[in-house]
């Protein structure tokens, strides 16, 4: 595969969906072939899986079922979207991959990282991202641009869920501890714009020296 | 768990599902807890998995998301159904389950036996069952046995699978003797009452050892 594949990590409200629309323009501006995508992608049997596992009315949803069917619609996913892009020497810039299924099934819902991680190596071939732009943000402040967003106040319930919150972040800064070639860290508590100044930085610098 | 799991595997004409039903009838008559069952086994999650894979429409499913939705369907039907009556101490009997993946994923679908093993003990928890039954017959007579039931002559396309099915019989053979404690071979070649009369010693000497 001669293209290069970029995955955007992190918690809620770090930006990074923001931030991957406006890399994705600037990568266009230069003349590169690219695209953006997140799962299930436009998949028809990765959306229908994505159905599966979101349907509120499966509460006996088992959390190895559920990282499983992760697994499954990340491979469809892979398969007829990223793959053949990949093979056409294009930039895949995709929003979550498999770290987000490390931090949240490995260590929120307690499966465990190594087993995950082989799960998805299952899915994916042993293929993992180029590059892995980790965006990096105290939970609380996260929480506080959601609800701005959402025009509220940052409330109990917010406050509440911090402790799992806090969980995701500690993930992830472990995996970029245990993987740092690939994961580099993006301090996203700045404004949107200084974010994506440094998400480019990392991006046209990885660029450069391939 | 304190109840036993047993599995019933093999390709196609080999009467285990037929002989399945036989065994579990006269476990009832000695008085044991049993119940019968196959994925995905009643579980509307796992029903809903199954639905995608077999869909026809979806002519661009991946083998490998194809072996990730089985183990995911296999992991809720254990979940929901086996392993709750397993922990109540009754005897599940069960119509395929992690062989039926090594033979035709790992081998027929060609991901291999090693890779689709290591996703399965990812479903299943690392759990086995404590005895399998191996119906073997030739794939001629399966396949004749089967074209009888459905009142018509073993046909030329019956002939042109006969290398696929003679794929899926070496595999099976292959699983038990790389795991000769928990597969027994049961020669499937007799009549649908002796083939029971030897699933029936192997379960009742089984079960005497316990």
């Amino acid at each position: 595969m001669s293209g290069i594949f970029i995955t955007f990590e992190g918690g809620e409200g770090a930006g990074k969906t923001t931030v991957l629309q406006k890399i994705k323009q600037k990568l266009e501006e230069e003349g590169r072939q690219v695209i953006a995508t997140r799962e299930p992608g436009g998949s028809i049997i990765a959306e229908k899986i994505r159905q599966i596992i979101l349907d509120p009315a499966h509460t006996e949803m088992d959390r190895r079922t559920e990282a499983l069917l992760y697994a499954a619609a990340r491979r469809q996913h892979l398969a007829e979207t990223v793959i053949p892009y990949l093979n056409k020497g294009g930039i895949v810039l995709c929003d979550r991959f498999v770290d987000s299924s490390l931090v949240y099934q490995g260590v929120a819902r307690g499966i465990g990282v190594e087993e995950v991680l082989n799960l998805n190596l299952f899915a994916t071939e042993g293929m993992l991202p180029d590059l892995t732009l980790y965006f990096d943000i105290e939970p609380e402040k996260g929480l506080a641009r959601i609800a701005e967003h959402k025009g509220r106040e940052y409330n109990r319930l917010d406050r509440e869920s911090l402790v799992f919150h806090y969980q995701v972040r500690e993930a992830y800064l472990e995996l970029q501890k245990k993987a740092p070639e690939r994961i580099h860290t993006i301090d996203a508590s700045d404004s949107l714009e200084e974010v994506t100044r440094r998400a480019w930085q990392e991006i046209s610098g990885f660029l450069k020296n391939k």
